[in-house]
């Protein structure tokens, strides 16, 4: 790569091309000198860019200025340096600069969240509120009034908002439409329509929406992807609610399916004959692992706890050696690991992660996942499956909706840097 | 590409550049000019040829007498045209050159198939022994057998085989060791270690083993990819033997998993607490829609009849409206709809093939299995699934074997004129 930007940076030099080629020269080289400070385990100098990019120290000087002057990139203090000459300065990604609006609508509450660019959440509000009686305009209304204080508060930091994704646990299409949502009792809700008269997530940002829907159990799997943990870049990460969605990771980017619909692990069958599920069919994983059926074989129904009150409680609950909870939790689990087997079996993927309210719960939940799947799963006695509770937990989708902002501007900065003028 | 391959070509004839670069020149300039025409709807001449690949015509004169050299390509008759000018010779993939070889060892037969580079299939005989009782070396030693016999009809044909391929209905790594096959009774079976004294099988071609062992379904999904279906390049190919496989098949690449195991549908959990399983597990799919637990379910267990025989005869007793067998089928259908529509729910995939055993029997299989998946899959209202029978049926792993090395030597024809040199 470095080498084809370095030819391309030389024939700007010395044949200067047409206006089009020049922007796209001056995109490519944005968005590596960019991506090299991203990766940078300290902070670079501009002759460490140079050499890790290819290009001429004129050029990486050039590139660094436009990058300071969007706020993208800051020069952060120097650090000592033994042996002569006068210490380089280190380039960081801003902190005051554009950031992303990370907004959630689940079940059981209202969330929204602002990341920067070095990936710091900087702000993080969550909303107690049963949506399931309210009509999809009116929670859009809520959600909208924590935007504008989330907005505010990124404002108070000398943060600017770049765009916003909204993470709802259900199938939403390429327009925004949520085509179902069983849990939130959504079917065909056009969020943006809903949404016009707030300018600021409906506007047009560098060509994409100021405000994109998606799958929270995606843009949960992308936030657990991007918080850090070492490991392989495939995976499958579960996302327990009241709702159980899935991501699946294969190689750092999201398997969508043909249509954008994959990843509803909640409705794979456990029991072909068994409970019935609000999405019509009978015996699916959530009838057996998501929230509310964990709690009413805890003997907490009718509780009505939020997400992560209640993986509060069920936690608080195991930890003290209450039978009911445990058994339930065991029961949990158990169903979990068999529809966990089968999708190993199936895709031979070799990380499960448990997330959303799996991911404290995963003490109890664990053990019998992993029974499952070595009982279960032909290759486990070779190739062992790992079984790891999530970094993040019940925020992973409202921080990687913020996250999948960010990503966007780094990856075009120039977009970011034609807006703003 | 095309624009680039003409840069390079060109350079070649301005400035001949080392030895290297000249070699990975004629190397990408041979798989160009064999893709044009493995692509052509009709034989191009060579003037089509330097249109369709940039290249100049003195460069396709050259590439071509190379490929006729090699016995890649062959010129057809010249067929008669309108208008002035003498008839140009069309070029065809070469009949009477390079083919592959494909075997399969299955629970119930043997089998090999040879098939030339246009993907004709030029030999094909299927061996009935039932491998269960076999030590492993001897399975394989009757394989060999097959595996001389059709050499030897290839070569009256005029045909040189250039590779092997083996379908085994297991777990295979890399290096050719069968980790495991429960169907066969095989655990760590060193498939190449055992064939070391069949130099055809075991020595290397063009830095590739002679023989490449690989899982049944997965190469009967790539028999399937290349059976020249128009349709999408994405499906789940679902093979049903004794054993029931799966090839995941996304944007015409097969989905291998994270190690290689992906694909074990047989061994997804139907019934979690049901009937005990070869696998150590309980309840999987096999236990009920595989070949054994249907032909127990039509009261034909014992007849002990291989695969297609075993299909024809159940197609023969549901054509007759046998109730049984219809009840056999409808109980398959009904597990097999289950576990797919979790598949889809899970995938989004928008096309599931009924392959092997299945597709002769796909009028009785093909109703259940809508019938589950759009009582269970979300997005089945508006998104419907395709199910469909295989256009090949119990030979498509053998058939998907030998294609598999016909396509190697179209994707590096170097790699074959270097060879037989």
């Amino acid at each position: 790569m470095a080498a084809m930007w370095q030819c391309q940076g030389v024939s700007r030099t010395v044949a200067p091309a047409g206006a089009v080629r020049q922007g796209s020269l001056r995109e490519l080289n944005l968005a590596l000198v960019l991506d090299r400070i991203a990766a940078a385990a300290r902070p670079p100098s501009r002759a460490d860019l140079a050499a890790r990019t290819g290009l001429t120290r004129a050029t990486v000087s050039a590139v660094v200025e436009d990058l300071i002057a969007g706020r993208l990139v800051s020069e952060a203090d120097p650090t000592p340096r033994n042996g002569a000459g006068r210490p380089a300065r280190g380039l960081v990604l801003a902190g005051d600069g554009p950031a992303g609006l990370g907004l959630e609508a689940n079940v059981d509450y209202l969330a929204a969240c602002v990341v920067d660019l070095a990936g710091r959440v900087r702000h993080h509000t969550v909303l107690r509120a049963d949506l399931r009686p309210l009509a999809p305009a009116d929670a859009l209304a809520r959600l909208v009034g924590l935007a504008a204080a989330a907005r505010a508060d990124a404002a108070d930091q000398g943060l600017t908002l770049a765009g916003a994704a909204l993470a709802v646990p259900g199938l939403v299409d390429d327009a925004g439409l949520v085509r179902l949502a069983p849990n939130l009792g959504w079917r065909d809700v056009d969020v943006p329509a809903l949404l016009a008269g707030h300018p600021p997530l409906t506007e047009r940002v560098d060509g994409v929406p100021a405000l994109v829907v998606d799958n929270e159990a995606n843009l949960a799997a992308l936030g657990e992807l991007h918080a850090g943990v070492a490991g392989p870049a495939s995976f499958l990460h579960i996302s327990g609610e009241v709702g159980i969605g899935a991501g699946i990771m294969l190689d750092g980017t999201l398997f969508r399916g043909a249509r954008g619909w994959s990843g509803e692990i909640g409705h794979i069958p456990v029991q072909p004959d068994g409970r019935p599920c609000r999405c019509g069919g009978r015996g699916c994983l959530e009838q057996y692992a998501g929230q509310e059926a964990v709690l009413l074989a805890a003997g907490l129904a009718g509780a009505d706890l939020p997400a992560d009150t209640a993986a509060a409680r069920l936690t608080e609950l195991a930890e003290a050696g209450d039978r009911a909870t445990l058994d339930a939790l065991a029961e949990a689990g158990t169903a979990l690991g068999v529809t966990v087997a089968g999708v190993v079996n199936l895709l031979d993927l070799d990380t499960v992660v448990l997330g959303g309210g799996y991911a404290p719960l995963a003490p109890w939940l664990r053990p019998p996942v992993l029974a499952e799947v070595s009982r279960r799963v032909l290759t486990a006695a070779w190739s062992p499956v790992t079984v790891r509770p999530a970094v993040l937990g019940s925020e992973a989708a409202v921080v990687g909706a913020a996250g999948s902002v960010v990503r966007r501007i780094l990856a075009r900065p120039a977009g970011w840097l034609a807006h703003r003028r």
